[in-house]
């Protein structure tokens, strides 16, 4: 089905969503987009250094990566609201990519970022033009959530080397090698990264209450709660300088980063590692798509307008080859950066090119800020970005609703944990298909019966109803099809056996939309089977598209004596009075 | 579900199904058992030998697997009819899985062979403990006849150069390499087998005709006809020894084979080929299984039987474990021997314990009869044999049906043929799974309207029904799951987004028998985007099951004011006298 009307306007939008705010974009409109795009931009500096260091790449490429992506997925994108840039998710992804020891040795890591986002955008482009999207579903939102707690966790255990001042931590579950690094905590950098997480939890949690209570106004307010991060990665910068003999002894900092803008570059694609990095760019291109439109649905939701999910695959694959080209590394929408720019009062992308400018002044002028800013202090803006998606009630919430969710989460969130990233998404999607594919394997049948003095038929577990000892009615309550057809046939064939008496099967269809080839075969098979026992196969309540691919085949002919019937009643009435057997409740 | 009664004597049966016939086995039953199992065993001799010999394995490696294992079948089975022992298409894929180049140097074929049918045996036992032999479905009919005729092919070409006496071709598609091996025809292995493969089709096509119209009792027509294969071998072989000069020039022979049966082995377990040849194990086991169960439930519908697929897992992995002890090749159910064994009159599989013990004596105390059969006697059995197998007008009957279905058996057959058995059935399987996923993920809705003075809700793209600008009936054709939430959610949007005076959405669920967490946190998101737009969200003919769910859960609590509706149209009363607004059609 096709949503798109064929006008020339219509089909221009289709292709650049911008056009249709563009049209009618208001003065008004931009005051709002302005504050917000500020506002964002003021969180898009500090995360995206930060989740560069996540990514174990330079600042500046998680800088260039919030400038011309994001102004890209503006032109492109059909959310009005979506903060595409670097995430912490896909950063660890990529730091876990650029890390297996096959890559170590190969090309350097801003290359192969680059490569990764080139992989993520090519992917998503062919999902595309495939109208593949929909694929993305079986990440389901359990192993979503197993998978986002997990790697939230691998994110913070990351962070807490650089929060104490040691750098990377590789302990695992080694006890005694914590105890070692013990002596190696830069006291300085602790207390500096302490009080950050500190001044950020106040930012971020008590300080909207505390102006919530004064009354004051509140885009002041989300401005002045949301420059947290950038504060805290100023002050620590800051104290750092004042006290520093200059040989980082207090804390390691970011170190230099260039001036000026990224250059466009196509030269890595002369690097021999593309083959080496594509599984893992396959994965991150689902997640980067996943978590992208879930939060543009949710924003979207809230206003009234829509996401087209195949529209946003173009955006989203062509920002990342804009970040490829451009020296930066994969992105997607931001859960809590998009937040922030809806709250802010983003109305257009208009909020996000302003903000995709902003990040290119301070490229252009305040990367020797930059330099000084301290691991530790981004280590507390990732710690306390993060730590919200760790989310065990919502696993227990599965448990309570459905075991093979919670299971799948689990499985997810332990698999990331003890396998790695990409290997327990693997698990997690792995798992959903096999139980996804066990489930539709045994469909719901009922046989029914009549509900005395009604035209109405229940399952006979179920309720008291009129059965009929020479006639078997059975309500198909799923589409018949290679996954379930043997199944079906079996049950079937078990109801037959138990009934000596038996003239009549009835398969009501009322809940049939489709029927592949092995379905009409196993229906061929059951008739042929039932008149060799001198049983009939009639068909009831068949839909009108079911009706119309049964009418192009001999099995409606070979059918007979059997029937179609258009109300299961009507099959009841006309097979009894063939039959005049008595009837037995 | 399960189907079983707990009584001991229906437990032993459950893990024995032979004492199902055992306890009233009748003398009547045995003299059909007798006369089936040795027609039976006329054509397991010749089969055996020339199924080894398709697997590049000594011929007594196919009588070997035509004793232990049809016997344990027998015990465990819960087809009364199926012919268990070497088949043709496992029997490529063993010659497929025992020539790649990782296995070649790595211990001789015998060894190899044996761990395939111990490999074959323990996935068949695995999937039945973990219930999971639903799981083959998803090799559906259309990827199973691209398949089996692909592999038909293969078989076929790889059989002409026995039967014109040159070995081995290995052409392809170099025509130059056909001319070149035209010189080393043997004239006189030629001439015998072309003869043969007349004499076979005179037997299996003209002769049945034949004795049917001369009225010759049908059981002594099926025992004549049904022994050509080993009539045309023991000619070849007779003429061949009369001809020769014992070296071989008039055709290979099968060579030596010793006499006694075979001995218990477990020195199998010390061989290094087990991880390789492991993923051909997987593809053999299911291939077995499936038409295993295929021909199986053919006989048991015909006389009304039942087969339990998981006690078929237990028993053919037995029977794989068994050919692995003893020295044979993995075994599954014949087709064209199964058909044949029952219409010899086999009751029980008596039948083939006799089959079986015949088999043993003719290992016993006829190999050197055995060692002088021609190669190209038996690729005539296989050619003729095999045949059949190719079903280009099946594809075509798909193509009218169910362009997919097509597109699926041919992609397989191509795939088979160009890129090798295991990875066209792979890539067969691969795309039945997406397009399948593909699918479900893109599931059946309609906005419905009520047919004027009945209380029936009908399609509006359909039908000509009344409709009203304040309320939205939607109904859901299938299971609300991870795999079709996203675009159900969508679908409701897109039509909310266009009926600006809509206050009620009723999703109408009459075809909904299950809701996972992803569709219930659908449900929810829709419910508070539809609430922040004055909509509310009515559910309509909730299932009991679906129903006794969402109670557990604050769902139903969340929706207030919206309501849950017995039947739609008490919604759309309730919902019109809410509002008061003008009926429009």
């Amino acid at each position: 089905m096709s949503f798109n009307q064929s006008t020339p306007i219509s089909r221009l939008t289709a292709l650049f969503p911008c056009f249709d705010w563009l049209r009618d974009y208001k003065r008004t409109d931009f005051t709002s987009d302005l504050i917000a795009g500020i506002i964002t931009a003021i969180l898009l500096v500090p995360q995206g250094i930060a989740y560069a260091m996540l990514a174990g790449l330079p600042a500046q490429v998680g800088l260039y990566a919030s400038i011309l992506p994001p102004a890209i997925y503006a032109l492109l994108g059909t959310s009005r609201t979506l903060s595409v840039g670097p995430v912490s998710i896909a950063a660890i992804m990529i730091a876990s990519a650029l890390t297996t020891p096959e890559i170590i040795g190969q090309g350097d890591p801003v290359t192969n970022a680059m490569i990764l986002a080139a992989e993520t955008g090519i992917i998503l482009l062919l999902l595309s033009v495939f109208r593949m999207g929909t694929l993305v579903n079986f990440i389901s939102h359990p192993v979503l959530v197993g998978f986002t707690s997990g790697a939230a966790i691998l994110i913070m255990y990351s962070q807490l080397g650089h929060l104490f001042g040691i750098g990377k931590l590789g302990c695992g579950l080694n006890l005694q090698c914590y105890v070692d690094h013990l002596n190696h905590i830069k006291p300085i950098a602790m207390t500096i990264g302490l009080l950050s997480v500190a001044a950020l939890i106040f930012f971020s949690k008590a300080l909207p209450h505390l102006f919530e209570r004064l009354n004051v106004n509140s885009l002041l307010a989300t401005a002045i709660s949301k420059s947290g991060p950038l504060l805290v990665v100023l002050a620590g910068a800051y104290i750092a300088l004042k006290l520093s003999t200059g040989d980082g002894i207090i804390s390691p900092t970011v170190g230099s980063v260039p001036a000026g803008l990224p250059d466009f570059s196509i030269d890595l694609i002369y690097s021999n590692t593309w083959q080496l990095l594509f599984p893992a760019a396959v994965f991150i291109a689902l997640i980067a798509y996943v978590e992208s439109i879930a939060i543009a649905k949710v924003t979207a939701n809230l206003r009234r307008q829509r996401i087209k999910p195949n529209q946003e695959l173009i955006a989203l694959g062509s920002a990342n080859l804009a970040a490829s080209l451009t020296g930066g590394m994969p992105v997607a929408g931001g859960f809590s950066r998009t937040m922030v720019n809806f709250s802010a009062g983003a109305v257009t992308q208009m909020a996000m090119l302003i903000a995709a400018g902003l990040l290119a002044c301070s490229v252009l002028f305040f990367t020797d800020v930059f330099e000084h800013i301290l691991k530790t202090s981004l280590a507390a803006v990732i710690l306390v970005a993060i730590a919200p998606l760790v989310k065990p009630n919502a696993i227990l919430k599965y448990w309570r609703y459905d075991r093979s969710d919670a299971i799948a989460a689990t499985v997810t969130l332990v698999g990331v944990l003890s396998m790695g990233i990409e290997q327990g998404l693997g698990l997690g999607i792995a798992i959903t298909l096999l139980s996804y594919l066990w489930r539709t394997s045994r469909p719901h049948l009922a046989v029914v019966g009549e509900v005395a003095n009604t035209e109405h038929f229940r399952n006979i577990e179920r309720h008291d109803v009129e059965t009929w000892p020479h006639m078997l009615l059975i309500r198909v309550d799923e589409n018949l099809t290679f996954a379930n057809a043997g199944y079906i046939e079996n049950y079937i064939h078990y109801e037959v056996i138990q009934r000596p008496d038996l003239q009549h099967v009835v398969l009501i269809f009322a809940s049939v939309s489709y029927i592949d080839t092995t379905g009409l075969e196993a229906l061929e098979n059951l008739q042929i089977s039932l008149a060799t026992n001198q049983i009939t196969l009639h068909l009831a309540e068949v839909k009108g598209p079911v009706m119309d691919k049964l009418a192009q085949t001999s099995f409606v002919e070979k059918l007979t004596p059997g029937k179609v019937f258009f109300r299961t009643h009507e099959a009841v009435t006309e097979l009894s009075l063939l039959n005049q057997g008595a009837c037995m409740k």
